[in-house]
């Protein structure tokens, strides 16, 4: 194949995993589904991916930004908030949670897998919370001891801990509670 | 068969678990290499367990009791450093890590197996360091308002979160670092 024809290739197959994982939840998707729907071998798939969670993590991550950047609205508590809200309602949805939970037990298994959802998934998010955490200690908002790597995990571990053990609800409420008891730990006396 | 064959099985079938568990670890552990050792048949455990989750299940929680005390030096810091050390080293065990990664495996596709492993293997422990939490807010070293489940998703969420992603090493000094940051949030001002 030319590598235009690859590249071609590459974007249906991405394209119908996405579509697929929309429209069935992804325990329905199989590779199967999205060679059909790609118009593409199976056996293509298996040449670039090694299985369908490598293809839905392309599929999720394809087009997202290296960096993010977290809203700067001079407030460190209105900013944390939006992101955790936002966090919150995606483990809350019953699909967007299928699929983390599927993602999740693919990457317990699957140690490469888990480094590729870290890095290329999560880890732009995390940096982005660091970097506002940064600005705001810069800003004299966060005391300048505060380890600000445990910071992010004291915002975000929670969620997941709540999301994994299913011990109460995640809403907006909640949310903002973490970011308040977060803020406590590290604000300047 | 009398009850009493039925405890002497069951007790054979959980040791039985539990010891190929330590040898072989979770994922080598087979129904038939449990009955096997237990000297019972495979259709005795389908009787009465799901399938192999719920058997090491079983085996893990016989005999925990249902309500752990943590003790109580009236240091809040010193003991619950002592916890999150003790977590920590679980997370950091390779044995230890891949009984617990399988089991989450499990659990996030089975919701019951999800309610039992909340409720008879981690809620005993959330609920001691809960109540050591309560007792140190009644001795005025907590702020009286402090949100107390979610403080211990603070102390515990970041352990989880780090063992999930893999995104940094498991030791003391991180687990101190958190009870210091968590009880940076609660400590009274």
């Amino acid at each position: 194949m030319t590598p235009r024809r690859n590249e071609n290739s590459r974007r249906a197959i991405l394209t119908a995993a996405l579509e697929l994982l929309t429209e069935t939840g992804y325990t329905a998707v199989t590779i199967e589904a999205i060679a059909a729907r790609a118009g593409v071998g199976k056996q293509t798939i298996y040449r670039w991916w090694r299985g369908k969670g490598a293809v839905i993590l392309d599929a999720l991550t394809d087009g997202l930004p290296d960096v993010i950047e977290l809203p700067d609205s001079g407030d460190l508590r209105t900013d944390l908030r939006e992101v955790l809200r936002a966090t919150v309602a995606e483990f809350a949805d019953p699909r967007m949670s299928a699929t983390t939970r599927a993602l999740t037990i693919e990457t317990l298994a699957d140690d490469d897998l888990a480094a590729q959802v870290r890095d290329r998934l999560l880890r732009p998010q995390l940096d982005a919370v660091r970097a506002r955490l940064a600005s705001a200690r810069d800003a004299g908002q966060v005391r300048p001891d505060a380890p600000l790597d445990q910071v992010v995990e004291l915002l975000f571990g929670p969620l997941y801990h709540r999301w994994l053990l299913r011990n109460g609800p995640l809403t907006d409420t909640y949310a903002d509670g973490i970011v308040d008891l977060t803020l406590a730990a590290v604000t300047p006396r």
